[in-house]
């Protein structure tokens, strides 16, 4: 059922912290046995392919290979770089032909699941046989078709734990700080934001309350519940997505700025909420803001999420090599076991692109500002249990892939250099 | 050469990852054999003892006690509070007598360490006996006399893991972010930004350029140097700390309000040298503040570290025992073994108390933007090992004291309140 051609993996959009499992998953599946021909990782993501910046990841030395499993980042590069005009499409086809690509693995979130469903078709289009599998990752949880994301479970076990320790840091200095607010990822889907009320195992514990894009933001009824909280505990730990938004549409915060994608940049919301606090109650506030270390604190992966990125990826291979195409690789839930088990499955690349999945209404409280224990039964298997990382003076010894040279491939890299060093 | 009587322990000023380790080091080692009288926890510092708020840490469960060996925050209260006033002191002796207070352990840092002192000569000027043991305490690594303090080697491990992955996320992501700067706790030492550089493995590793509040900060070079690593790889990895200063003594990010000590709050440098960097070479720039993490990450906490913070608060208590007093216990490194090791040792409160330790100029670079190696021989040995908590659905199981219940207490901490809920 294989075909004969080679294969190319590609990292697209925001890594997590456990994205090289999926590079891993895919490599050692397709070396096993007789592959129909060599495995290719793009470097930084599709431009990779149009720039034919392709590495042949069957003769990195396996101990690379392995030390993927524990190491954050996109190894391969990554990109925002959205495939649009005509001639990126030609651009790939010539490529994909001159290496004989007929495997293409893309592992990304929503935007990327659309990239290889338009690829897939363009390809169709065209009669030049290729099998295009989707590996999901994404820190936002938002793919349908799938139970959940990998890449969720790490950023949700550290965005918890961070929650947790900073809660007790403020509890035991609630007599100078008095109110913190943790801004987390995630525009549309709070499922990040969601997952801190792991944390809570006390009445008093942080997070005391939880601010979601999905629910609507009432400024005066979110002055009136933090100083409700602070009232009885004499401190009140917050919890907001970067992506809320008032009635008519406008974010709480909001930079200028816009992506590839036309997003508009977000970033900049525990300052907001920090200064709507202490003007309106006069309350002391430290805001915190996680940026990247939510998708990447790989030291404190969770061992089911990472071992699913690497299952994710192996499935990927044996279903192209089973015949599959412009399929994404899914994670099924056995609802049936009396304790937590996923299946890998497949669903239709055009059935998840550019689709989010939300947090179900009903998980969330009916204040709006808390989740339901519904919600804590689903997300408490994805953080559970620790990666082991190789360890080197004190810290986990990451590994870099050989010929992964930024500097050497700074000359292909600067035609996107936007800005100008004086 | 003990004396009948009760002990008390307090924390004092911010938490660190392993303070509670200290307080463990106490309990455990006060209540060894028959101990002279009772051990109290006083709850928020020194204020626990002024209005005798105080824990009977021998009725505490063994599991509570042993499990702050992992648990993050002062699991006993921490307070800013200033001892100044006459009538402070007056209070407080009032206090001891009616208890029966006869020994006093202070976990601090610098100016903890000036109040014990004070504390121990105003005992003695009015003749009642109490035997003041200082404990070490602080991220800033700041205190002189001992080879380094407690809570340092966690926050570095921290810091250096943050630098690393955080560092793999930029890398791999080139094409969207450019550079990066992170912001790291430390107003006049540079300890905790310097430990950054112990996540550089290979030559292009974040991070590139470390500054340090030891070196005067100079817009143009720093310009320069930031272009010039950008020039070469194509991104930048900047570590600074908040407390860098100009040449003028203006910090180079400074907010407008001071603590109870009169320093200026600190913290928003990482946005200032963003702003700074975009608006001068136009390349689109990522802030890090880690705030409260950098003192609270216990899941990550060191091995070495968390030993050596319980081992000051046993030393304390054998050195209280055996007759001591206005003494801070020091960590002496021993420079004669092919390895890693300390003992514990003692210096007078009044050699330490408000004075600051900075790092030695010798260990910075010439360049003033990175730090020698003679700083990594230091630092490598004070983050190795990983702490092992105790984990429940996939997080530590941090523990509350019993009878800590700050509901009740806040009838006695409204009069800290300094804001007004309307």
């Amino acid at each position: 059922m294989s075909i004969q051609g080679n294969a190319v993996v590609a990292q697209s959009g925001g890594p997590t912290a456990v994205i090289n499992n999926s590079v891993c998953g895919v490599v050692q599946e397709w070396l096993k046995g007789e592959p129909p021909g060599k495995l290719y990782g793009a470097l930084f993501g599709i431009r990779g392919v149009l720039e034919e910046n392709l590495l042949d990841l069957g003769r990195q030395p396996s101990h690379i290979i392995e030390g993927l499993r524990y190491t954050p980042g996109a190894a391969l590069g990554s990109s925002r770089y959205r495939l649009a005009k005509e001639e990126d499409f030609a651009r790939l086809l010539e490529a994909f032909k001159k290496h004989n690509i007929r495997y293409f693995f893309y592992i990304g979130g929503n935007d990327s699941m659309d990239t290889a469903d338009k690829i897939n078709r363009f390809a169709d289009g065209v009669d030049y046989e290729i099998r295009v599998i989707g590996i999901p990752k994404t820190i936002d949880n938002d793919l349908p078709g799938t139970d959940h994301t990998p890449g969720y479970g790490s950023a949700a076990k550290f965005l918890a734990a961070t929650v947790s320790e900073t809660g007790l840091d403020l509890k035991g200095l609630v007599t100078s700080n008095r109110i913190v607010v943790l801004e987390a990822m995630g525009r549309n889907a709070g499922w990040l934001t969601a997952a801190a009320a792991l944390a809570k195992r006390e009445e008093c514990d942080a997070p005391h309350l939880i601010y979601l894009p999905e629910v609507t933001f009432d400024r005066e009824r979110f002055l009136k519940e933090v100083a409700g909280i602070y009232r009885e505990y004499r401190f009140a730990y917050i919890v907001a997505s970067e992506g809320i938004r008032y009635g008519d549409g406008r974010y709480v915060f909001a930079g200028g700025e816009k992506d590839p994608f036309g997003h508009v940049r977000l970033g900049g919301l525990a300052d907001t909420l920090k200064e709507l606090i202490e003007a309106e109650l006069g309350v002391n506030v430290r805001g915190i803001s996680l940026g990247t270390l939510q998708r990447s604190a790989a030291h404190f992966a969770s061992r089911t999420d990472a071992d699913e990125a690497y299952a994710v990826g192996a499935a990927a291979v044996q279903a192209a090599l089973r015949g599959e195409t412009d399929v994404m690789i899914t994670l099924l839930r056995d609802e049936t076991a009396g304790f937590y088990r996923c299946f890998t499955g497949t669903a239709p690349l055009s059935d998840v692109a550019n689709v989010e999945k939300k947090v179900p209404a009903e998980w969330i409280a009916p204040t709006g500002s808390y989740l339901e224990d519904a919600f804590l039964r689903y997300a408490h298997p994805l953080i559970d249990g620790q990666v082991s990382p190789v360890f080197r003076n004190g810290l986990p010894d990451f590994v870099h892939l050989q010929n992964f040279d930024l500097p050497k491939l700074r000359r292909r890299l600067d035609r996107d250099v936007a800005g100008v060093i004086k």
